[in-house]
């Protein structure tokens, strides 16, 4: 299907360029368009990456948005969630680096995972011997497609809904957590593994309120010494951090935060993570 | 200069998709045209990438090649060789694993480095106590490029010619190669740090016939004990490295390889690193 190699297209760019004098004349590779695999997926300072995707490995919308599995030559399986790349089964790193393994003790601790439909994030953390986790994600079908399409990143957690020390509660988590708040019941660590920071000029939509409702209701729910861990956005949109960070400031209850970043592969990019705690602790 | 951000052509694209009962069309990240800085290069398998590159740091045209250093945000300063990626300052891995630290011992041992003109190698082959080191760069324009503006990556190795333990020796490898083998001069390590093997469909054309002609010569003037160490192509060019693999099977002399890969920030891809030794040995 590819009539002409790139490299002859350089080569012919080359030869115009001398010919014209110009030095600085660039082919640019192709775009394929109108391929049945869609190919293209933006950074988070959203810049053009072509992935080696070779097979779309499932696809489906469900109540709450698109679900895409592509198979990636060099990631393996990659879930995509509306069009923005969730996790690869190459992204040990990205689950790692948002629980900070090696640096936070989970032993005996009683966790919450707010999201984390993919599964890694549970199926890493139960390794670590945690007294017990709840998962709370809203969509049943993300869960489906992840625990038979990335197996290797989720194990097999999502098999079923409760296990020995966890489990996964279907339903919108601003809704239990409230409840948590109305029993009183309190945690050691909250993950924050739901929508991405987003990119935007202010603070304002509805994903912003979405966001400072959550980390609200979390710090209601953390135990005084808890944490609240959670990813950001890419290294690559540091206004976009700044954001977040001052929103963390202007929260009711005092927070303060740590942060690191990590190469993910999927993302092509570096990737910021937070580490949050109520002030005094 | 952006009229339209990102997210409003996704939403604008979600709309006509749902309009039309359409489920799989695709808004294409916008492609950058007529910039004065280039920022698109493709993957050794010509996917297009877009680097977030923000500054042109130096651009010359030297007798055997287009020299430019550019700014990325994420990689520091990048070297682009007739506009290959060559080496930013966050590749070190790409040196380290071309070279093999921790694997392969250099102390007290004679080296020769074919190309390597960015200084990378000599700058960390020297942290490892070698006898001598001789560099053969034919481009003595990239030395000054690199010696300025990737002073991270090659360190004071390329201000002098000559040093305690090396020398720079400004040449055609090919040339001085011949001379060692007419000298009966012999080393313990060569590395091939030269133009990467091509992704062509058969392997002929100058760049094929300068590659064995490097290798066939390297053989002659490597100790019998010896290592020839050097970079190969992108993970995804299977056939590429099958192809140079086929290269190194009909030898005159036998020789039989190693090689593992690494992800090379600047490549953004997985890359493979031959190492070489003649046989029985």
């Amino acid at each position: 299907s590819r009539l002409i190699l790139l490299q002859s297209v350089r080569k012919l760019e080359k030869e115009f360029g001398n010919k014209l004098g110009n030095e600085r004349s660039n082919a640019y590779p192709a775009v394929t368009r109108g391929s049945c695999i869609y190919k293209y997926f933006p950074t988070a300072d959203e810049r053009l990456l072509e992935y080696d995707i070779d097979k779309v490995v499932y696809e489906q919308r469900s109540q709450f948005q698109k679900i895409l599995i592509v198979h990636s030559r060099s990631l393996g399986n990659l879930l995509l969630l509306d069009d923005l790349q969730n996790l690869s089964e190459s992204d040990l790193i990205y689950t790692e680096t948002l629980m900070q393994r090696g640096k936070e003790n989970y032993q005996g601790k009683e966790i919450v995972i707010l999201g984390g439909g993919d599964g890694a994030l549970l199926h890493e953390l139960l390794k670590e011997e945690p007294k017990y986790i709840v998962m709370i994600e809203i969509d049943e079908l993300v869960m489906k497609a992840a625990s038979k399409y990335l197996r290797s990143c989720c194990g097999d957690v999502l098999d079923t809904l409760k296990g020995d020390n966890y489990e996964i509660v279907v339903d919108d988590c601003v809704n239990v957590l409230n409840t948590y708040i109305q029993q009183g019941k309190s945690f050691d660590y909250i993950f924050g593994d739901l929508t991405d920071i987003p990119i935007s000029s202010n603070p304002q939509g509805e994903t912003w309120d979405f966001i400072r409702s959550i980390l609200s209701l979390s710090m209601e729910v953390l135990k005084p010494e808890g944490k609240y861990m959670t990813h950001g956005n890419g290294a690559s949109c540091p206004d976009s951090l700044k954001m977040f960070e001052r929103q963390l400031t202007s929260l009711k209850v005092p927070v303060e935060f740590s942060k690191c970043k990590a190469f993910v592969p999927s993302f092509m990019e570096d990737w910021v993570f937070y580490q949050i705690w109520k002030k005094n602790y």
